[in-house]
């Protein structure tokens, strides 16, 4: 429901070279223009390949012949139903994400699954639909501002995922905007809609959770350098995401427990208006029936009543009433109802 | 309940053994049949023994004798309410799977405990009826496609868990269904039926849980390559079913809290319902049973009542009821019950 | 409640020395009778002494003299109250186990606690009241089947413990079927009585799960091979009650699991029930009270109303409210009622 | 509210020396003199002096200053909110432990920290306010009985421990029948005393909680002989220690299962009869409502009513009124209201 | 909404140097004031730079190029929506906190990220606002008495995270108060407001846990001694403040627990009085109505009915009515409604 439609179209082939030797950007057409031109990449060059769209397998395949990838590896970034996961091969490291996209006018969030396969000096990122969320990214390297254009090709990992979790604040800050507007809805009288609601964003979460806890173990494994091809000096900038997903996480678990007391709230306020209401009923028939009760014996037709035929017989009833009446409400404040 | 019920026909041994000396298949009928040809098996080949059903014990204890299996093992394989475990003996590796299959007529699933011994070359696993869950590896041995022809045992048992493993994510996905189609009733309006499915869905999901975790840690296991019959090349395998078990257990998990939120939606809504209900019923009487009243004052047979003869009496009571009643109203609008 | 009454009669001595010399059992009166055949056994059987009665203290006091155990350790024995554990003294291994015997007549379960003393060649065994859960055990010692007879002491152990765990899967099985009653009896309709019987099934659930979960890490301990009184051979058998009880485990969560269910589904349903209940009383009240109140206008005795003296007027008045009956369940349906 | 109050009177102090040249015990007045004492204290013998009382701050900078303890040292044994805990200064040991003395009457318990300071051949203990709790401890000590009096000062911090942990069991025992109490009560029929009750119990035992669960850590630390101050032979006692106090907190977990259990069971049998009362309800109005109507009916003062004047009239409609009730009889037994 | 509102003033630099040599305190006006004293610090003194407002970016930047911070903890100090966390980079020790400041009119806390960046004699401390929780720690360094001032600057760094968890305590205290508030209320009974305040209490208490619970784990790795920058003899004052921090956790957590009992004491009592109402609705319904219909009775204009005429009519009703009541009343007895 929430995993964006795949794109029908071509495949999107945008190939990016930098290093000392300056910056080259191409939009390809083609699998087979794409692979001719990384079949001779310069030495000196960081090669970041970044595919949009996994509706055809053959491109997969192909790369993946090229680089000599493992058949597991390419299964999998062909799954798109993947948990975030790293994992090593010789030489190559493969990493899954889950990028979301908020989109504030449907007040819902799209996934995609996004593939970073990073080898010596090459790195190749699958999208399902090539949003632009890397943006950012790729104007950096054009600019040649920023340290991002002097490194290896493990920062630009790094720059990715980072573009990937900053989108998660942006997610969280939509979901945290949805409960607090539920809050209010619900402290000023409940309805179904608004539990429908609550419910519906209760499940985002638990979603939204199933997409980035997986990830805090990735980003762990990174920062404790467990891989060749991450170098140390990266390293302190994975822990700066780690960080970042470890505050998502916060702040995921925090908006989970804050929708569970809203519904607590929920059920306690009701239970108290409810009671409310009860009283209200017991008090009308309470009071009422015995007065119902006085009228009805004297609306019977028996000839001999007392007082039937005095002057004052109706308001001795009326008097009765009275008191039965203002004795009824002496008892209900006593016992606190009013 | 769910367990399938014992084949009480005579037990299937379907032998295959293959290696670079070719693939040879053979259904064979009785135990000793079976015996005569492992006696001496041809030292260059793979040698599967498919055993389908358990209910025959002198099975068990031939083939055990013949392999040297110890007796604690043979306990095992029988006793079919084992949890999924692993268990080395000396130069054997014996593995409990629980295999799930679908059955989408009857919104249930079929369980069905698979022992698999792996020794070197060879291969014996024990169904209790014997399904065709296994056809898909016997098919691709049997075609000689892909590379499991070229493989040792430890890649068999890779594939038979595989087959397994895949027979999870139908039944998953079968739950799946049937949750949404709960999920769709309890919001068009609950009924005890709705309630009873959702009950059976929340057994079941715990039934599946149970099958599945203990799974996890055997893969978990067999991939960090704790037995010397699994070759360091096949572990990567083993890493891969891991990962599609970790996901199986995460969808568990999410459809858990998803029907643990479907009961909230349910109560909650109830509440508000029957708080809906309940105003109702307390708006009717509370109008009601004033009027009532002054009905029930000149119902009294009293002679001297004021206004009793009047030709505006029967109007100006009416009058005062139609006050009492817009009086009422009004209250309840402020109230908000209206 | 559940803890079996103390017996008060004679403590129960029963010896049993087995090796390759052969077999021999006697049933010893008095302490002292015990000590003069133990002062000198002879160097190559297996001593088995089960005490059955703690009442006598004398007894464990002479018996800790004689074979040097630790004061801490007879404290112990005879405190009834032990959590079970395994404590390792020089030469001494130390286990204490809770045994439970199902009842089926009483739908209640039995505990005792069993403390197992190993030392070199030698166990002592001491139960409460002394039942005939090793009965099994001693049946296989005397027949001289099975391999029981030739193993040391430590496969004793395991005899003993595997003895009691059995009997652990009989309980289990009586409070299954409970549940099911239980199940059964709150979807017909819930009563009192079974609200009561669930809460009770609860409680013996949490008691067996205390008796069963320290087992798990006193046989984890025996199965990793911590004593040197544990042969490496016997290590397999630990393994094996080990796995049975981790089965026992899960099977007792799962049932506490299925408890929580019953009473979620047994809340929820009530609920359910109730708001029908509710809709009832409403209806019933939102269509007889207007009708009354009609029929109370024309109650009134006023000289002048309409219609009082015309032939029609009665008919008029039951078709007046004929229609405002209809017009209420009309709205019932539309709101959906009824 | 459970804190003892402090006492405003004079310190006590508590002075026992021990060892192979005997046993002296003083009760001295000021700290002074308990500081000329401990100026020279024999070499060899077991210095124990137990301090009651904190509120004169100087009496703890003295002793701090005399056994050159660490300022922070200091600091803990004056606040008493402090969790259990262990900590070791060099040559130093200091233990914090919470006291809890049961009083039957008041159906509550005391809480008093008591901090235990050891060091080579002196143990200094600190309680708030010096109820007799050591008072067993002392009489061992006095009477040369026991092993106590040949033990070096690690074995003191054994028996004191051990007497604070004693009174855990009582306190427990107390609780579990205070809860005992609140569940027969509750079975009865509930009342909002009993319910305040049950809350408060389960406070209590979150309280209990608190105090016992770091103890567990600290005992552990004790046992694997962390501390240079505790002997090789001595950590077999304060294993002891530390099952017993792995049983409180069993015992403490198991009551508050049973607590939240009975709230349960509260709940969801107030529904039940909640339930109960409203088909009585229902039953009442929709069996009355009717035959009102029908007496409403001919109540009204119409001329021209059939059967107004009829010999049979009124015995008709009592025989229609009649037949309505035992129609809605009907329905209710059918709907097994009845 | 507890953030506190950022000062848009100047930013405050508070400066002080001490040491053997002196101390000397400046409070500067200007960055570039600050940066030409920090120019040549003299070698023999701990230099203390307090920083009020990050509001100002190029503060942060300057100060990051004067002492050649990495520009991720530069970051981390702007972004005031961290965890409380440690890092370490080569030679420099980075620290954030999360200051409370109990606000006991407004029953709120405020909530202030605290970054402390520890350099080789060089402390740099960033506040949002810079209140002055850090007053005592200043006034101790001006007094020159205590140890502080012989320190080096790790044993600052201790100081100033002492200062700040003090303040939890009193922040504790006053969400006790609040808590304690409220139970007397639910006790007396419950009101809307009583719920939202205690909805809110445990969201300050959600708050707080997520501002306290990192913490530990930055105290737990101080105190283990992870950085060079922390001298063995200091590690043990970060074991004490790791104590508070463990006793504030633990206070937290009874409160939420405490806070979660409340609603199960409000709900339960709630139901409880909710069937009281209803137990006396259905009574009064189920006396008058019967009642009610005997008037109704003997209303109808029947001409023949039994003992209209007769003398004793009325009375004989009154009599069957008074049975009736008084039958009612005995059954309710009966059924303890009464």
């Amino acid at each position: 429901m929430y995993v964006g439609t795949p794109r029908a179209g071509p495949v999107r082939f945008s190939l990016i070279q930098y290093g000392e030797g300056g910056f080259r950007e191409e939009e390809l057409k083609t699998l087979d223009e794409c692979l001719s031109r990384l079949a001779t990449p310069p030495s000196d060059v960081i090669t970041w390949l970044d595919v949009g769209g996994l509706h055809d397998v053959r491109t997969v395949e192909e790369l993946g012949k090229r680089f000599s990838l493992h058949p597991l590896l390419l299964e999998d970034v062909v799954n798109t139903e993947q948990r975030p996961k790293r994992e090593e091969y010789a030489d190559v490291l493969y990493i899954v994400v889950k990028m979301l996209s908020a989109d504030p006018d449907r007040q819902r969030f799209e996934v995609e699954q996004v593939s970073l396969v990073l080898m010596p000096r090459v790195l190749i990122s699958f999208q399902e639909n090539g949003g632009d969320v890397f943006k950012p990214v790729r104007d950096r390297l054009r600019s040649g501002k920023g340290k991002l254009k002097n490194q290896q090709a493990d920062y630009l990992v790094y720059s990715l995922i980072d573009a990937v979790v900053d989108q998660y604040f942006a997610v969280l800050e939509l979901t945290g905007e949805r409960i607090a507007l539920i809050e209010d809805r619900l402290l000023e009288g409940p309805s179904l809609e608004t539990l429908h609601d609550l419910h519906a964003t209760k499940r985002d979460l638990l979603f939204l959770r199933r997409a980035v806890w997986p990830l805090r173990e990735v980003l762990s494994a990174l920062e404790r350098g467990h891989s060749d091809l991450i170098a140390e000096a990266t390293r302190v900038y994975f822990r700066d995401v780690y960080d970042h997903v470890v505050q998502v996480i916060d702040t995921v678990e925090t908006l989970r427990e804050t929708g569970a007391q809203m519904l607590d709230v929920y059920l306690s306020s009701t239970t108290y208006r409810m009671t409310g209401v009860m009283k209200v009923l017991t008090i009308i028939t309470t009071i009422f029936m015995p007065l119902s009760l006085v009228t009805g014996l004297y609306g019977m037709n028996f000839r001999y009543m007392p007082g039937l035929n005095s002057t004052w017989g109706f308001a001795s009833v009326l008097a009765v009433m009275l008191t039965i009446g203002i004795v009824m409400i002496a008892i209900f404040r006593k016992k606190r109802w009013l």
